[in-house]
């Protein structure tokens, strides 16, 4: 028996669009992702613009288990994503007690002012529960299937450290990795002939070009063992007589 | 007189949405863009799959002025990327006769055997036009507003300064970068008032967390250089205010 969880991506930030700020944030979730057998099926990055980000959280959390999102939970003006979530859901966004509270206490404890700026980060969704947040205190927070973090890559972190482990997981695809030394031109007719025969199993095959030359790196994913085992075999035997015949 | 171009960004690649393999396209493509003027407005990451494919470039090429796709046009069965434009577009794919005479001769010459594998980089949409592969020959190619490059960030590279002299290209969004020692809890009210008051400029804020600390990179945008710099005065004269109050 076999499950699967699927989830998306999405990442709100004009700074990512414009190149200013290189992401961080989808490859880590990828590799966490890929770790615990959830299997991320689309990222979508979009400006800081409302209808924008209702869009594709809306696309993706109505046909994916889970939608992560990275960005705009901060105290200005282009921090927008808890109103865009509370729109896509279709309710309500107000401050919420104990997030207004917990923020409050904070920075009077640190003799800083409660801004207007500060208290936006107490917006939330009605009925949005907090993703705690070790690094600065102002929460992520969870509406239905839509985890909603930080951009900050080591806040995005540390949110998701909280978030994972009440998530359902599925089985984890097991892969093994095969070096090829020749070119996917050389390769390919075969390598889809293992495919088509082993219709289980997810083959990629990712060129490299390094130093003038192409060589391959062949991926052979799937979630049972002994069918992994089976196409990996078949693509080593592949290479052995591509081998042999020099 | 300012006019503005946009873009869409399809990555395709079961390797990215796995973590195996991290982007280097989105970042660079950002970059030039933003360098000519062109305005990026959303990526996908999608897998190695026809329909996702079909979707991501359908959505993004019928409300943008340019699609730009990375990956997914090798010889091998994962590579459908081409498949996919031609349904996309509702157009034949076959072997087109210039890419196949080019990359028949090039083994040839390289005494390498034209495998079916081989071949299948010569399949393009109909009404295709090369982009050229200054790298390892195989051509990317542009259907429409569509242009399908490679995955390999130095052959995508190549091809992508092939594609971007034949662009229309708008008013280049001009930036004056703002370094600002307070948090966004400190700036985020009064930073909201000046983009008001500033409506033709996009004022981004961006959090920075080192060391335990908070600070902000502050980035003014607009088309219009007078345009921009009363809003950077603006922002410049807040930084002052509050230096002063301590």
């Amino acid at each position: 028996m076999t499950d699967t969880v699927s989830a998306g991506m999405v990442v709100i930030g004009d700074e990512i669009l414009s190149g200013r700020t290189k992401d961080k944030n989808i490859g880590h979730l990828a590799d966490m992702l890929t770790a615990v057998g959830i299997d991320l099926r689309e990222v979508r990055i979009v400006a800081d613009d409302e209808d924008a980000i209702v869009e594709a959280i809306n696309a993706l959390r109505n046909r994916l288990d889970y939608v992560f999102t990275t960005g705009g939970i901060g105290p200005t003006h282009d921090d927008i994503t808890a109103d865009a979530v509370a729109k896509a859901f279709g309710v309500p966004i107000g401050y919420e007690d104990r997030a207004y509270k917990m923020l409050e206490a904070d920075y009077a404890k640190r003799d800083l002012p409660f801004t207007e700026a500060r208290k936006r980060m107490a917006r939330l969704p009605e009925g949005a529960e907090h993703i705690d947040n070790p690094v600065s205190l102002a929460p992520g927070f969870s509406v239905g299937n839509v985890h909603v973090m930080a951009g900050v890559p080591k806040i995005f972190q540390a949110m998701l450290d909280n978030v994972l482990p009440k998530l359902r997981t599925g089985t984890k695809l097991k892969s093994e990795t095969i070096h090829c030394p020749f070119g996917e031109g050389t390769i390919g007719g075969p390598l889809g002939e293992i495919q088509k025969a082993h219709p289980d199993t997810i083959i990629g095959s990712y060129p490299k070009y390094e130093d003038g030359k192409f060589w391959t790196e062949l991926v052979v994913r799937a979630r049972d063992p002994e069918v992994l085992s089976a196409a990996a075999d078949a693509v080593r035997a592949m290479l052995d007589d591509l081998r042999t015949r020099g």
